[in-house]
């Protein structure tokens, strides 16, 4: 498995001078808030006073999932490649809201259960149609778990190597909150129903099945508690990419935006691998899922946004966009005190 | 004074079918949050299925307090006119986030204790130089009031004219949130202390100082109870014009993107006057100011961002604006699950 990542921690060679610019800018000390720790880190990550966001883009990694034949989703699995035509024919949300901001949008096939046509923005990565159903057997082989991960960092390698230096993760795949909700309580500890939701709308009664399902589940697999060995367990091949994804854009000190709640157990286990995947995160938004806030605080991140998201897609990433922007634009434009001669 | 205004609520004729083409859409019902309620309110506001924003516009009204020879405030008073002068250089927090997301940017004077340079970005509406020290007498007369009031509703009416349906309302005024915290305990009987907050940033002594200094101008007018009263008596002249610039802005149906603090006591004292001033208001974002988040509560708004901003200046209209757009594009580019042949 490709493991040989090398994630150093954030430099700090320029944190004293990055903070000193920015309390030189004419506004109250401090009086930008969260987006002067956002400068501050943006900075650190391309170690430079002058950061800039190059070619930002989202990947959306697809994949569909064996547990939906136990009835956990309140959309059927042809919803997945449904969706994918969706986005590449610009009509979905995060279609709408990547072109508003100039975000490239790619999506990558990563195991739809579906032969889909070829589109100059889609990526044929597929693992296999669809993951196992992991009420039996684990969802994914070791080997097929590490092809994934290796997949993930090769579609960002390329994006970098294409000038991007700002990428974010986005994900499609019906029933992916029940591997999301396994991935988190498995790795935290934390109780099975705190890391539960309602995915794409279940009612009451769906969500108790749900629950029902995956601790039958939990109850089949009792020896995966390795951090690749849950992801292969109960995870998708989406899911999968995106660790691989996280870890690799990390290595190539790419800022890292974070969406909801399946990027953000993908990032957990990411962050198990190696901690220091975390210093290059931007958490876009708190998600209405459940467990999502939960989650944050495991990360010790407070978002930029809080709207009551529950779409996934990458789309928390876009609408936070222009924020990650402000923290740049405010860093390299913003005259000084002594520049505009404004007493202080 | 101008309180012939004809502020009537939103029509909820089209309620019913702007719900059905926001459920349309191809997400999970309800999926983007706070991003729907928000493109039902444009929605409303316009009387349109297919709403727009067309030349948004953020106002920055300026002006001086003769309160800040009691040393409430951690900038001297020269500051306002300085910022102002940072304003059109295109180097403050609000140039360079307004320039980020093309919003036209116009500064006017309200009444700074300063003889500014013309400029073609700043609009000369000078009430005096600077309020009177509200310590003694009241901060302005009626008749000033009325002429603040007036002014800052023919602005409106002229970026109106201009194509202009989104505007937002910025402040600059050193001493301004003491006028701010008076406004807001006179009117809704909260205590002075959670009204009264750090301004620029003040230090805990100072901050007692100012509580001080603003708990003997109450006392001095204990007589002044009704809306237009309070307004002259402890308001800016920039906080009257706001308080205009709202009251206009609503009855020409346009929508009202609201900052921070001092833009929410001006459109305290607007919705006193006329309550459904505020169906036309979007809360862009809650402040790190004291008393913000307990105004919010007052209005039973839930703000876009939350990022700890104390800024002023627009900054948080600026930042809040691409949300803004973000619902009106979903809305209107999103495909439909027919148009996209999604099941559901």
């Amino acid at each position: 498995m490709p493991l040989n990542f090398v994630i150093p921690p954030l430099k700090s060679t320029l944190s004293a001078a990055l903070q000193s610019k920015i309390d030189q800018k004419t506004k109250p000390l401090g009086s930008l808030g969260q987006l002067e720790s956002l400068a501050l880190q943006i900075g650190r990550c391309q170690n430079s006073l002058k950061p800039s966001l190059n070619k930002p883009c989202i990947l959306i990694f697809a994949g569909d999932h064996g547990i939906v034949e136990a009835g956990v989703s309140a959309y059927p699995q042809a919803v997945t490649a449904q969706m994918i035509a969706n986005f590449l024919a610009g009509g979905a949300a995060i279609s709408v809201l990547a072109r508003q901001h100039d975000i490239e949008l790619l999506i990558v096939d990563a195991g739809v259960n579906a032969d889909l046509n070829s589109h100059p923005k889609l990526i044929d990565a597929k693992i296999g149609k669809g993951t196992q159903n992991f009420l039996t057997d684990p969802a994914m082989t070791a080997e097929e778990c590490g092809k994934a991960l290796q997949a993930g960092a090769d579609q960002v390698l390329r994006q970098h190597q294409g000038g991007c230096n700002c990428i974010g993760f986005g994900e499609m795949g019906i029933g992916n909150t029940s591997s999301a909700a396994l991935l988190m309580h498995r790795l935290t500890g934390l109780s099975l129903v705190r890391c539960v939701g309602r995915g794409t709308g279940l009612n009451d009664r769906q969500l108790q099945h749900k629950v029902t399902i995956l601790q039958r589940a939990l109850n089949q697999h009792r020896g995966a508690t390795a951090p690749l060995d849950v992801l292969a367990t109960f995870g998708g091949f989406e899911v999968a990419m995106m660790v691989g994804a996280y870890l690799k854009a990390a290595e190539l000190g790419m800022l890292i935006l974070v969406d909801g709640f399946i990027a953000g157990t993908a990032l957990l286990v990411a962050g198990r691998l190696h901690p220091h995947v975390l210093d290059y995160c931007v958490f876009s938004h708190v998600s209405n899922e459940q467990g999502h806030q939960t989650l944050l605080h495991q990360f010790k991140a407070k978002a930029l946004l809080d709207l009551e998201l529950r779409l996934g897609e990458g789309s928390g990433i876009a609408l936070a966009y222009p924020l990650v922007k402000s923290a740049v634009v405010f860093l390299n434009e913003m005259a000084t005190f002594a520049e505009a001669g404004v007493d202080h």
